[in-house]
Parts: C-alpha cells; structure tokens; sequence
C-alpha cells in the first residue's frame, strides 16, 4: 500500500480513462463480487483499504451503513472521491492501512478490493485488521489471484500463436513469494506474490475462520458487454476471501 | 474414487515399480506433508480413504492409534497391503468412499492421500466425510494441484525450449471443472478438476472450518535425492487441506 502509482501523472491518467469505461474489470467483475459477500450493511461501522475514488464507500453508505472509514494512499484518489463520493457519513483519509491504528474491535465491517497485493508485510496488516474487528466482525478482501502474479516477468503472460490466439496462460516461480514488477499501464508497477496457503493460513493464525473462497467467473451479461473478459474462464485474475471473526 | 485405474494390469506394474523406489514424490512429499498434518494418534479412530497399500494405515497403528479403516477400490492394492502391512487393529476394505455406510460420528480422524481427484461426486463424499466425522474430528486430505489439473490436456503441461529446459507451466481452462483425461503411465487416466473456491467451500458447507492450508514444498534433502522435485517450487503438483469438525 506504500507504493503510490496512483500519484505518477501518466498512470493516473490512463487509470481513470479505464476506470471510466463502463465495461472494465472492476464493474463487470470484481465489484459485484464483493458486493455478493457484504452482509448487510445496516449500522455498519465499515472500514474500506484501499477506497480509491470512494464509489465502493458511497455504496455503503446508499445501503444504509453507519459509517465508512475509507484509507487510500494516493491524494489523486482522494481529491476525486472527496468530489465525487462525499458524504457526512464517510470519512476519507490520506493514510496506508499500515500506519492506521485505531482501538481494537472498531469495525464490523473491513473491506479491501484489490489493494492488499501492495502490502509487503502482509502478516503484520492482517494482525492489525484482525484486532480492529469487532466480535463477529466480517473481513472481505480480493487480490490479483496468486496464479496470475506469480511469474517473475514484466510480460503478458498469456501466450499466443501467430495468429494472435491464447495458446495457454503460463505460470511458474510460484513458491517464490515476494516481490513482482509489472508492466501495468506504465512500468515497473510494484506487487507482491503471495500463495493461496499463505493467504489463507496468516488470516487463520490472526484467529479469523474462513467463510468463503470466491474465484469470479463473469457472467454472460459481462462477456456480452467485454467479450475479452471470457478468458477468466481459462485463468482467474482475482481471489477473493471472506473470513469471520 | 470407482474409476480403478489401479487393477490396470499394466498400470499397476510400473505404479509398483515407482512407488518401490526411494525417492519418489509420495516418500519425499506427500507422505511428510500429510504426517506433519496429523493430530497426536493416540487411541485415535481412523479412517483412511483410498488406502493403497497399506503403508499410512500401518503409520498410524505404530504411532498408536486405535483403529484403522482402510478402503480401498483396487484388490491389487489390497493384496500388497495385506501382505506388508497387515495388523489386527487394521481393517482393509475393497470399497469405494461413495458406497461406504457408516453410523455418524464414528471417525477422530479421516485422512485421504490423492485419491479425491478420482471421485466424481465431490459434494456427496465431503457430505458423508462430514457426518462420519466425530465432533471436533479432523478430516486431512490431499489432491492434485487445480493449477496441475486444469488443462484440458493430456500432454505434460510443462513447456519447453528447443534444448529441454523448462520455460513455464501451461495453465488453461482453470474454471471448467470436470472430467480430464491424462495420460500418467498409462494412457487414459481419468480425473476431475475442482477449483480450490469449490473444494474449500464444500467443506464449509458441510460444517468444517479450515484449519489449514499446504502447497507443499520439496526440502533440500528431497531435492538432494531427487533434483527433478525443485520443479515443484515452480508449481505446486499437490494440495492439501486440513479441515475440523
């Protein structure tokens, strides 16, 4: 989450021009899954890491949430939410989530789409969320899924024939966990590799069960709309995990 | 599980002949992964699910558990397991998971080694597993890698350049899970593809919480023994899940 990309001009331009396509990945996948694992939002103190330009926050809020606190590190993203997603009910913050303390047992609620794949100490994140949720607290988070961040190459790793058609997606350097540089709009985007087990062993050594493991598939709607996006169905970019406390 | 792939007379000659030598994956990683997954045995009841030849059930009778249930679809397994691994508090059983009958709660411990991938009805077995589980029993089993499953092949998914060396792992088809075909041996070997989401969600619909999650990882010694195994830091053949009542 330290890593701001999101401030560097070019990236950030060409971010928002995806981001306001209405066929991108967030709308068509990731979002609706996240919103499928929210339990309802009624009275909800919710904190959001990772808020970015604060729609997800703003959701919360329309769905009758009590608050929403909603960190991002990049004040690009903050100047848009504070435009575009303001509400008295939602408190956007200039923080990494690895330097937000607040009293244990705060949050009903913690979300994060995407974001965690930046943390480097992700043991330590997961410690500090695990005490910020309250008793029976819901934790949901998505992450680019470990097959798709594990190769140590800054390429597509799809691969294709002359013809330009997907052969195959080609994996490899799996247990190698760390860090991964990407090619991602601009270069040298930074992210971290972790596996399915460490993922889901950290979050149940901080005491937290595992409620649901979400692999998106897109719907038949989204392929209509991002015919692209059927090649989810061969590798999935996005794990999400859904663990209680 | 009924797919006996195993009474293959020519299957089983070079199944044998592999399982005899020293360093062989089930010896150098299976097996260690699967032990350090175990409960104290003591007095333990145990039910072990796709049994082979007898060498786990044996495992756990010298490290004092109680009992041993010991199915398995292959009479040729059976056979060896009754001639090496033979003991009073063992019953080997030629039978499929799917057609096992018990009263519930009847089992502390259920273990599999990579034997689920062959059952086609994954949801009934977890079912059955689930209510033959005593309270707070701990269920433990291994399968084929979804990522070393998923493609629709019955080549070594393994890619590589024009002198041998391994480039990556050709993953494909990650969300179509069924029925695959491989070639291991011999021709024509039959397995179903489960994504991990499916596999882990299934257990906790059936009321098991994770416990903990292995992609196991070859020791140096293993690697010492059998330098072909370092291929697994790359990807993952296995996957292991420990599960509780």
């Amino acid at each position: 989450m330290k890593q701001n990309i999101y401030d560097n001009p070019e990236f950030f331009h060409q971010y928002k021009a995806l981001r306001q396509k209405t066929s991108n990945y967030n709308r068509l996948l990731e979002q609706p899954t996240m919103k499928s694992l929210l339990p309802p939002l009624l009275n909800l103190q919710i904190l959001d890491i990772g808020c970015g330009m604060g729609e997800f926050a703003k959701y919360c809020i329309d769905h009758h949430a009590k608050h929403v606190t909603a960190l991002d590190v990049s004040s690009n993203m903050l100047t848009i939410a504070q435009l575009e997603n303001a509400h008295p009910q939602i408190d956007y913050q200039l923080q990494a989530i690895e330097d937000y303390e607040v009293a244990a047992h705060r949050f009903d609620c913690i979300t994060s789409s995407l974001s965690l794949h930046y943390v480097k100490d992700f043991e330590a994140v997961i410690g500090q969320i695990a005490r910020m949720l309250s008793p029976d607290g819901v934790f949901i988070f998505s992450v680019e899924h470990p097959i798709a961040t594990s190769r140590k190459t800054m390429e597509d790793n799809w691969i294709y024939d002359t013809q330009g058609y997907r052969l195959h997606y080609a994996m490899d350097h799996y247990q190698e966990e760390g860090l991964r540089q990407q090619t991602w709009l601009v270069d040298g985007v930074v992210k971290y590799h972790r596996t399915i087990a460490t993922m889901i062993n950290t979050l149940i050594d901080h005491g937290l069960s595992i409620d649901k493991i979400v692999e998106p598939i897109p719907s038949k709607e989204a392929i209509q709309q991002l015919p692209s996006i059927e090649k989810e169905l061969r590798r999935p970019s996005f794990l999400f995990i859904k663990a209680k406390k």
